[in-house]
This record gives structure tokens, C-alpha cells and sequence, in this order.
């Protein structure tokens, strides 16, 4: 009944997604090998590139941090932190404004961990009084969660000024910072960061297979007992990397040397501030030709991301998102459907291997598309 | 201070381990490609590897059965159906004759599910009579689990028998086939399978990065709220492939793309009957060679499972195993430690894209190196 699907061997689509992305050739010959997981040729790999992870957050071994690899997709390295750090009597605090942060609040729920929520809209970042005063209100609240950039709507959210609240009131601090890491400079010692979560395909534009943690040492090693899960246990997980180099559980190999490809190349690029100047921009080439075509961006400047951009549908009755999505696709350019709750919107990503041209192409195919729907811009 | 390292770029070492595996080349090409996890392209490859596990079962889509893929490794993929199958008041029994069976324990510690374990020796497979005893006199028993092939020895349980037993009492039964599917056939109806776990990176020869499960839909459904964690449950994975043919969580891409391709190449080798053969021709060729280098194979014959072989060191005191393996190494030959409690043993796996001809090499090797260690065969 389906068409079988052919991936085109010549060139792939390009994917203005929040990940998986395009990622270089390099990256993907990287994984042409068959690496053993308990030979130490691999392990020198992982252990490297663990410390790699360390140095770009401006850490260095004796800060105190440790890089934990965890199988699965970001989403597992999230539930790995809440089911392994926070103990039975504890209570976590999620900032939300988007579904990242509600999907949090619904890992509490399944792990049996009670859980506070503060929310505010999803065009506003949270607001730092009411913040404080909800730690002041409830002391039982022992972690404090919340995600960087909102890829919902690309909205970046204060991560420092809520850590300094949060080190204030001795609250231990997670953020998600899955599609910052590597294009943002973060300070977790300045942030009072105890664990922040990434994954290799994102601005690192590794390929997906796993996700890492940056992790306290103090803090994580004070959660013995607390894991309500085995393949989750982050706690087990470093201490397997500390016995002998290897994973507990069999490792996305191919994935890893994929991952420490695409660390040397982010070095290649000139770092976190050169790929982050690349992908800024990526956002305002977009931003400012979208606007031409007639597409309004859903935030405000003040609170954009230059990771992923959220803009309206257009108010013009032949504008669909499924045949403006269709139509995109067919022209080799992918791009991502919305998932905000009060608006219809798209989202176009401006990471991974993309550059100012491709951004410039895909505006070109958007301006075809709108010609071929008959909608005037 | 490591030194730096290197994958050789011609060849990489064989594996002669229980996964991740030697797999073709066509298998890791098909990762040069970078799919968008939201598109139907990449949805429609999904939806045809689910459908082709289930006939690999030998179960059309009418017998309701569902093939469910996980994110992570195999481990992951036990423990999405421990968490998500069994309810708070459920209890488990574990038929445990190695590391498999005990990890399957631990993992019911984690999620706080009552557990039960029926223990033998790792020599040795459990006994029918005393299973039965056990259900009968625990009524309470409402899951059985056992692993098929134990990679700790090699050894091959009798999951039809135990099955049959299983159903007899009307009891959910589990099987961990994670190094036996795709080489040995398996009548999930006939053994009375509710759940089989197995993973892309042992007999179907594919990369690590996800698990599967084949689940009896109607068992799965009755499942509704127990799942004790958001990333591992299996219930809401169908779900999610129910509602729009995506993974909940961004799925390992490249892995996937690399499975597709490494089922066709089992079609092409003549299904699971022929893989089979041609494993048990490497593991006929690996014990026959092995004996005539005065190494003794662990298991007996009659319980051995040509998947994976584990052998006893040497008598002579200038066998180390450390040696041993660091010098088949040098060699490009990669075998695996052992992992049994009350011998000391070392072990081959036969399965991966190896054929007699990388069995016979292997034994050349193993002849220079004992000729190295002044070892007299």
C-alpha cells in the first residue's frame, strides 16, 4: 500500500528541525566502523570524549563535574537525573513554559516523585519574584527543573538569575539544556548547576543514539539508593565509567564515533561562540526573509532563541501547514510543525550543519511554494 | 597521557563477543543519511521493519502480536516491559541460570516490583518439575521470566516448555531472546509468549541503539497505568505508533536506517534458517578447533547454543587471560571475558558478520598466540 520509501542517495533533504539534523559527511563516515564495547580502543574514545564534554562547559576535572553518557534519546537523560537524584521524601519545582517543561512534570508523575509546577505562557519567560517566593513558600521542595531553550516555541529562559535564586535557598538545580548546549555558552558554576542535560544531536550535530549529563559530582554522589530505575541509574552509569571505562548496558557505538567526529569539528569551526555566531546567524537571515514573505515570528525578539524559530501560519485562507509542509518536502526541505497550545504555528530550526545559503535556499522554496498555493505575500 | 586512539581505517578488528557485532558494510552505509524523525519518508521505514519483525516471528499482523522498538540498548528494552506489564500488586518470577536472569532481578528491586527467583546453576537448565511446583504453590505469581539464550554461558533455556507450563497456569510470560532471535526460531504462539525482548545488534546484525519487543496486543493493552517511567513505556510507544507512525522520543535515525538494510540482507542470506546454519557451522568450526588447541568448552553439548561459547583458561600457569586477549587484539581479533561466578572462563561469539572462514583465521591466531606464550597445546 505505501510508497516505498527511497531516501535519495545523491542528497538528503536538509532538516530545519530541533533534531535529528543534518549533520557533515565526516560525521556520518565516522560510524562506518565496528568498534567492541569492552575493548579499551573504544573506551579511550569515551573516556575522551567525556572530558571533551567537561572542558566545553569551562570545566576542568578538578571543578568537581563529571560527564555521564546515557543511552536513548535526550529524553531518557532527563528521566535518568529526576529518577536517580531526587529521594523518596523530595519534592521537585518545575519552571515551565512549554512541553518540555510539562513533560517533566509528567516523568514526576510516572516516577512517583511529588512535584510542584510554575507556569507562565509560552511567549514569557518566568517571573523571578513569584520564583523565589515559591521556594520561600514551600521548603519541602528539595530540585528545581527547568529547560533552557523551550524548543516548543525556541524561547530562552533566565537559567542563571533562577539558579542564583535557587543556590540562595539551597535548592539542589537541573536544567535541560538539550538544544543550547554547544551553540550557548552556559557557566554552570555560576549558575549553581548541579545537573545539566544535552544530547549528541543537537548543536553538537553528533547523531542521536545517546544523551549526557554534566553532573556534580558531590551532588550526584549523595543520591545513592534513590534510582527508581536500573537502565536509568546515573549514578550506576558513572560508576561503571569509573570501574572500567565502559557503559553498563550495551552502547550506540557507532553513534559515539559519530559523536567524537563531530566534537572535533565544532573545535574545527572555532568552538561554542563561532558555531553559536553561525547559527545566529542562520536565525536572522530567516527571520528577517520570512518577514519579507509575509510570516510573523510567534516571540518576541527580546526572548528568542537563535536555535529554533516558531512563526504563525499565515492568516490567508489557502494556506495549510500540511500542503505548505508537503510541498517543502517535495522541494528537499523539511521543516517542523508546532506544538504550541494557543496558536497555529511552524517551527524552523537554524542548527546543525546549515549554513547562511541553505537558510537562503530555503526561503527561495518557501517563496515558490506560496506562488504555487496561490497565496499572496 | 592516553595514547591516541586510532580505528584502523582499512579493517576493522572482527568481534567474536555477544554485541555490538561485526556487521557489513551495506549495513553501516545505509547510516550515511540523515532522516527527519517527523517525516513520513522515515515514518514508512518505521512502520515496515515493525511489520517485518512480526513476520520474522512468523506472525502476520492478524495474529495480535505488535513489534514495538525502544530506544537504548537491550537492557532498556527488559526493563521498558518490567515496568510497564506487570501491576503494583503483580509478582514476578525469575527462572535465573546466569547474569541475564539475575539483571532481570534487580531490575524488579528498582521498580519495587515483588520478585521471586528460581535459581540453578549456570551449567545447567532449570528443572520443569520444580517450575511447576513454583507456580502452584506461589498463587501470587502473576509474570514468568527467563532469558532464551544466556550469554553468560551460552546456555539455551527451554522457553517452550517453560511456556507451556506458564499457560497451563495462566500466567504472563516474558522472554529476554536478545541473542537468539533471528537465528533460532521462536513460536511465540505455541510457547505462549506475551512478551519477547530482543535488540537490532545481535542476530538480525544491524547497529546498537534501539530494542524491540513482540507483544500480544491484548496483553500490552491490559497494561493500562502501570508503567513506572515516561521514557520506558511500552505502552504509550505503540501508542505513539498508533497516533501518527512516530517514536515518542527522538529516535536513533541512523540505526534504524541501518536495520532496514540489515534485514533485507538476512532475507537475502535465506532467512533465519539459514543464519542459523551458518552460525552453527562458526560454532562447530570455533569448539572443534578450540579442543584440538586443548581449550575445554564450559557447557555441556546437549544445553551448549551455537551462539556464543564459553571456555575454560588454560591449566598452564603462563596463561593469563589478559595477555591472552591483548595479543589476539594485536592481532585484529576481539573475544570477550567471561562473566560466570564459579569458573574462570573466557567466551566466542559465533554470530555477527562472520563466517567459517573468520572462525578458522581466529584459531590460527589463538595457535600463534599460545606459540607467544610458550603455552604447549
Amino acid at each position: 500500500m505505501d510508497p516505498k520509501p527511497n531516501l535519495p542517495a545523491a542528497r538528503d533533504k536538509l532538516l530545519f528541525t530541533p533534531g535529528p539534523l543534518t549533520t557533515s559527511l565526516t560525521v556520518k563516515t565516522a560510524m562506518l566502523h565496528d568498534a567492541g564495547s569492552w575493548h579499551s580502543e573504544f573506551n579511550a574514545i569515551v573516556k575522551a570524549v567525556r572530558e571533551k564534554l567537561l572542558a566545553l562547559a569551562g570545566l576542568s576535572g578538578e571543578a568537581g563535574y563529571e560527564a555521564i553518557l546515557m543511552q536513548g534519546s535526550g529524553t531518557f537523560g532527563v528521566e535518568a537525573v529526576l529518577a536517580t537524584v531526587i529521594p523518596s521524601d523530595g519534592k521537585l519545582l518545575v519552571v515551565s513554559n512549554g512541553a518540555y517543561g510539562e513533560r517533566m512534570i509528567r516523568m514526576a508523575q510516572y516516577l512517583k516523585i511529588e512535584c510542584a509546577a510554575l507556569r507562565c505562557a509560552e511567549n514569557c519567560i518566568p517571573d523571578l519574584h513569584q520564583f523565589e517566593q515559591s521556594l520561600t513558600a514551600d521548603l519541602s521542595i528539595s530540585h528545581v527543573a527547568v529547560v533552557h531553550c523551550e524548543t516548543t516555541t525556541g524561547i530562552l529562559n533566565p537559567i542563571s538569575e533562577l539558579g542564583q535564586i535557587t543556590r540562595r535557598h539551597r535548592r539542589s538545580y537541573i536544567v535541560d539544556a538539550m538544544s543550547s548546549f554547544g551553540a550557548i555558552k552556559i557557566d554552570l558554576e555560576a549558575a549553581g548547576i548541579d545537573y545539566l542535560i544535552s544530547s549528541a544531536n543537537k548543536c553538537l550535530e553528533g547523531v542521536p543514539g545517546f544523551s549526557f549529563v554534566i553532573a556534580r559530582r558531590a551532588s550526584l554522589l549523595g543520591s545513592e539508593g534513590h534510582a527508581r530505575s536500573l537502565s536509568l541509574d546515573l549514578l550506576d552509569q558513572l560508576r561503571g565509567f569509573e570501574k572500567n571505562g565502559q557503559f553498563r548496558y550495551t552502547p550506540p557505538t557507532h553513534s559515539i564515533l559519530a559523536f567524537e567526529q563531530a566534537l572535533k569539528e565544532l573545535d574545527q569551526e572555532g568552538g561554542v561562540a563561532a558555531r553559536g555566531t553561525r547559527y545566529q546567524r542562520n536565525h536572522h537571515v530567516l527571520v528577517e526573509g520570512m518577514q519579507k514573505l509575509g510570516f510573523r515570528a510567534y516571540l518576541d525578539r527580546a526572548v528568542q532563541s537563535y536555535i529554533i524559530t516558531a512563526f504563525h501560519y499565515l492568516a490567508d485562507p489557502k494556506f495549510t501547514f500540511a500542503d505548505f509542509y508537503a510541498r517543502l518536502a517535495g522541494k528537499g526541505f523539511i521543516i517542523y510543525p508546532g506544538k504550541i497550545s494557543q496558536a497555529d504555528t511552524f517551527r524552523v530550526g537554524s542548527i546543525g550543519r546549515l549554513f547562511e545559503s541553505d537558510m537562503r535556499a530555503l526561503l527561495a522554496a518557501i517563496a515558490e511554494v506560496l506562488e504555487e498555493m496561490e497565496i499572496k505575500s
